[in-house]
């Protein structure tokens, strides 16, 4: 089904925010097979509202509107739908004592505002349509279907509009194709995207059923195999020989194949699988491979202590890193990411530690040490191995690469030390 | 002049990278005048890129299409335009001087590798096109002007496209204006965007010219005042006495009115002019303050140490946090907080720390300290001041809202002890 998305909203228009919702939609979309020919973003005005829904439903079958659904005036997105598709609109009786239950638990809570009844408004809807409840907001999603064309209405707020697709438009479109798809991630980190580009360009170019597109994050590629079959059991036979020869070529770097799991969750679910507590001691991203490790939830049974040691002095007072080597060979050196390292360890007490220090830019560049260089250092079962790594881009950038490499790095050291262990 | 963009490529339209171009592009129209109705997506397809652009310019004064301009036979931007357009493609020698120069360098650099004879189209422009040259990749961007139309061409990286726009799309529309549009940026920290929206609302009702654009980020809002008159003298003119009536409004939460300073920067920048150094003891943000901090070049002059103490025994030991007090108190507490700032001025030796302790969810809430609950401290001239903040949304929004409610508490502390010298 040909499908098209429209963000509706002069913030988007306007660039006061980032339209980051049609990035998700059009992932999804992939995911079940809509096949996505254009986006589109408009203001929220009536006449350019009615000619973007129009011209959409001439060339696609399925149109996914996203914002404009809320209680003011400027809210038209249902409106201009249903005037397009030549729909009356009608109060949802469902969706008006949602509505009223909301209202009522706003106003004991903020005793001192009332919400105003135009809130009422988001309980009317086009004749026919299937009203998504929204569990996060007021406004309910809607998908309306006449003659073959089907809309879909969506509230604007993210945390609103992705367990609302999840919940209930994946499945509608799901069971409205005459094949299932389905489809298997596989995570890889610590490999560059061109070289993985390189690796299953043969895969890629011979490829029919199921298919394998490549997702590139920064430090991370994300390979979705999708299969097209009569059931889920036939894509999972599509699809299993395809990601076992991923698996054969990417082997280790691969840290996940199930879509959620983030690279710092597959790092803390092999810390508290080996019971080892994990410390960090970082220069250059500052803290910054930290608080990615403290996006798990219940990560304090692993992670307790970390030391950012932006300065010499800290280097040697938190970590006790030599004053010779500092002196000697510099802070960004694969002596000092090693006294980083081992110094961690003994200083909170932990089981590993994964030092970083590196030159982010963008000035103190030499011809040695250019900018980009950074070594990472990880101690484990009292031995410490060094890494050099140079990375391209602007500070922010090379930031980023070196978080998602420590953390690849980290993964690495742990697989080792079961491999040593067993 | 009616303008409307287009992003070019199949990266985009699946959902594989975010469309951030267009909200960059979005509000550097804003900022010139420009006037965009309609931003839209395409793929690397023949038919249905010609029909975008022609759409477009049916509409349009100013077209500005971005990506598609590579090498390969997918890259069709420059081609569609030109003939939609109807103009011919010639060869810019100069751009194939260019090429040549980087081709040669990345040989030079990659003995093992080849850049094949098509990059030369890239020095194909549409006859008579201002050639705009890209000092951060091979692809030059295009300015093509025809019966009062205007298209413009840029490459899809952002660290390409940014440095061509600023440098030379910008000022190319500043002349092309009757009038002169200048805008003077005014940001805010520390109060919640609902606060601001409303305590300038008979402001932007009002509003004529000078006009008032509030954008929201996470912890911050700034404030777009932009004004149109013969020249930049007579815009500044009418400017200056809405940022007047705003910095009267808005006070000492106003941080920048550069727009390009970031709160990171502001809070270094008072630290370098005062001489101080600073610690930071951060424990439900693991470190994301810090590495915030450490955004900021050259900021070892005033930031050593960090301790990122997620546990208590981290707290109790790097800090000195009492164990009483995580008894008694438990460590999401206003006096864990305070031992937390004053234990990490004393461990770094640095005159002013800035804490944070809170629960970022999703479990461990309780009646008492439900999730959202955050207590910060200051440490600064041997007095700690501690504030509770209630947070609300996901664990990463949370842990955001912290971040940057932490740096204006901290700007807070640094101009409270900048009174009390006085």
């Amino acid at each position: 089904m040909i499908t098209e998305l429209i963000a509706v909203g002069t913030e988007i228009l306007l660039g006061n925010i980032v339209n980051t919702n049609s990035a998700y939609l059009a992932e999804k979309c992939a995911e079940l097979g809509l096949t996505v020919y254009y986006q589109t973003v408009v203001g929220d005005n009536e006449e350019r509202m009615k000619q973007t829904i129009k011209a959409a439903f001439d060339r696609s079958d399925v149109v996914i509107l996203t914002g404009g659904l809320g209680p003011t005036k400027d809210d038209l997105t249902k409106e201009m739908t249903a005037e397009v598709m030549g729909l009356p609109l009608v109060e949802d009786i469902h969706s008006r004592e949602r509505i009223e239950k909301y209202m009522k638990e706003y106003e004991k809570n903020n005793p001192q505002r009332r919400i105003t009844a135009n809130n009422y408004k988001q309980a009317l809807v086009p004749e026919g349509a299937i009203v998504l409840d929204n569990h996060n907001g007021t406004a309910p999603g809607l998908i309306v279907e006449k003659n073959g064309k089907t809309a879909v209405l969506l509230p604007g707020p993210p945390n609103e509009l992705k367990p609302m697709f999840e919940e209930e438009v994946f499945p509608y479109f799901r069971k409205k194709q005459p094949e299932i798809i389905y489809s298997q991630m596989v995570k890889i980190c610590g490999i560059g995207e061109s070289q993985v580009a390189e690796d299953i360009q043969d895969l890629i170019e011979k490829q029919e059923n199921p298919t394998i597109a490549p997702y590139a994050k920064t430090g991370e590629v994300h390979l979705r195999v999708t299969a097209k079959a009569e059931n889920e059991k036939e894509c999972k036979k599509l699809i299993k020989p395809v990601v076992r020869e991923l698996k054969s070529r990417f082997g280790k770097n691969i840290f996940a194949t199930d879509e959620k799991k983030t690279l710092e969750e597959a790092v803390v679910d092999m810390l508290k699988a080996q019971g080892l507590t994990l410390a960090l001691a970082e220069s250059c991203t500052g803290g910054a491979i930290a608080a990615r490790i403290v996006n798990v939830p219940g990560v304090s049974e692993v992670f307790g202590h970390g030391f950012v040691t932006y300065s010499n002095r800290a280097k040697r007072k938190l970590l006790g890193v030599k004053k010779s080597t500092l002196k000697l060979e510099g802070a960004v050196s694969a002596k000092c990411a090693k006294e980083m390292a081992k110094g961690g360890c003994a200083a909170a007490k932990a089981d590993i530690c994964l030092s970083v220090t590196g030159l982010a830019g963008p000035d103190g560049g030499t011809k040695e040490t250019p900018v980009g260089t950074v070594f990472m250092g990880c101690c484990y079962n009292d031995k410490t191995i060094v890494r050099e790594y140079h990375f391209t881009g602007n500070r922010t950038k090379i930031r980023q690469q070196t978080c998602a490499h420590g953390l690849a790095l980290l993964r690495d050291c742990i697989m080792e030390g079961i491999q040593k262990k067993d």
